[in-house]
């Protein structure tokens, strides 16, 4: 049997108004009436039915997160971190997962409006999502360029890929290469390359960046990292942009005879706690995930309490010293 | 500025009984008058309401899903999977990451319930849970025992016990030890350790499963695996019940100075994508996670309408062959 609010009411001795206004924190209301309509829900073991309740309160307590996938160490660390603050701070999550993929992701976020979450936090990357500016709604983006009023966090890709490149450099390394996603994704993620460009410049060295796609799957990627191999045989060094085409790279260079460090060096980015599990003799610019995720989850609620935030907040990486360089 | 089901029906020419029919597919309607609303929806960009249009149509269109945490290859893999699916049916999934924590798992359970999820699907486990009992709702389990009339999907964990004991006894391995989960987590998992045991006992080789809890933090567990060595220091090959607490093992042993697969041969299991990509050399049990993910989804749909399904589903596993054995 489905308990409802007219049971509640007969069991409390109070009207479905006065149960009502409980159960929203409406009106005025004394501790002793309170009591007797919690007393009451707790011996129905009375379920209030959010759908109901939100429609009065025009708060639905859920939060949409969009995000490529879960099954990559970064975004899955992520996205557990956010779930986790969240849930803490009495949200709970709906999640898309976009793949790149703009038909997907627009799909999501009207899905996502239609539920009328309270806010979005979003980490995928795909242009002119006019969704996003129809939606009239708090949103925060994670490593996402969006123009307009909404706040970006990300990790410090500029200090990254200078960081990366460096310390390439300074191991002896003399063609050094780099890898990125398209450059029609408007990323910060760009800015590790961008460091990449010129730090290489200042040391009188020529840059070369070579395109993989986030969204490729494996085999493609391996066949892109392969005609890599054979068109820079000189390559010594290489910063790849996430750590599990970094995985990629050391695990083909090993195929093709290529000692690693001795003959390559690599570095790569993300450092989540997966791959410093599975992976630790990857060195790589470990990103604050649990920091990021924290600070994304403040600003959402900031905004959602009708509140300013920062429009951007970088917060700082680190170099995980493993055994590729 | 928020259009309502009020703007629609002015610029249709149509009442909002006429309007709210449309949305839910009620009623005589005639062509004419279907296009007439469609068009007035279109021009104005309205977005129908879920939440009130769930209230009519008693299907939410949610379905929740409860796992440990996506922040592991195999859960990570398992739930981008299943939301894939989900989202291809129609449905959109609210998460929540219950960390073997039987509290968060009954909050979240109450939270999912609340928000009336058309179903859950569960991989999280905790004993005695009794929301689920309560819930009357449709729920599939994954890899969890759940007495009642709820269906389970599982790898064949029996086979996978008796695959990897038999690999380690054939390549020479005489000191073979287990590592398993709490016995109280009602888990097919446990029948890994079933098969290893009997596969001992049949060759004349004494079983030694050691405790490693999956919701232990990472140092914690490194503990445990230090004090595993020093316990059983003639230990030569290892069976360990998931890939990342079989990486940690790993490195565990060369920092002891054990050569592996010389001095220990290692098998994990799940053989997840990401553990694939980061640590193919892990000899592993492959679950095989896309049909289990698959067959997880027509399950619930098939139990969302109504019908009868099998109460125990068994997708067969296969050795994934690294150099740790």
């Amino acid at each position: 049997m489905v308990v409802k609010i007219d049971d509640v009411a007969r069991v409390a001795g109070v009207s479905k108004t006065t149960v009502s206004r409980v159960l929203n924190n409406r009106g005025y209301l004394s501790e002793k009436t309170i009591k007797k309509v919690h007393d009451a829900m707790e011996s129905l073991n009375y379920q209030p039915n959010a759908v109901a309740r939100q429609l009065y309160k025009k708060e639905t307590k859920l939060v949409g997160l969009i995000f490529p996938t879960v099954d990559n160490p970064f975004f899955g660390q992520l996205v557990a971190e956010l779930e986790k603050r969240l849930f803490d701070s009495g949200f709970k999550v709906l999640i898309g997962n976009s793949m790149n993929d703009p038909a997907k992701e627009e799909m999501y976020l009207k899905e996502l409006i239609s539920n009328q979450v309270d806010g979005l936090i979003v980490g995928a990357q795909n242009r002119g999502i006019d969704e996003y500016h129809k939606a009239n709604l708090p949103v925060v983006a994670i490593d996402r360029v969006m123009n307009e009023d909404i706040p970006v966090i990300a990790s410090d890709n500029y200090m990254g890929g200078k960081l990366a490149t460096e310390l390439l450099i300074n191991s002896g390394a003399k063609h050094i290469m780099n890898t990125d996603g398209p450059i029609n994704l408007e990323t910060p993620a760009h800015r590790r390359r961008d460091a990449y460009e010129e730090v290489m410049k200042s040391h009188n060295m020529v840059p070369h960046t070579y395109l993989v796609d986030f969204s490729w799957d494996i085999k493609k990627k391996k066949q892109a990292v392969k005609e890599m191999f054979a068109k820079y045989p000189e390559m010594d060094g290489i910063f790849v942009t996430n750590d599990m085409d970094a995985a990629l790279v050391w695990r083909t260079a090993t195929e093709l005879g290529y000692k690693v460090p001795d003959d390559l060096k690599i570095v790569g980015y993300d450092g989540a706690n997966i791959t410093r599990v599975l992976l630790p003799e990857l060195t790589t610019i470990e990103q604050p995930v649990e920091e990021m995720a924290k600070m994304a989850v403040s600003t959402l609620i900031t905004r959602i309490n009708g509140e300013d935030t920062p429009l951007e907040q970088i917060v700082p990486v680190k170099i995980w010293h493993g055994t590729s360089v």
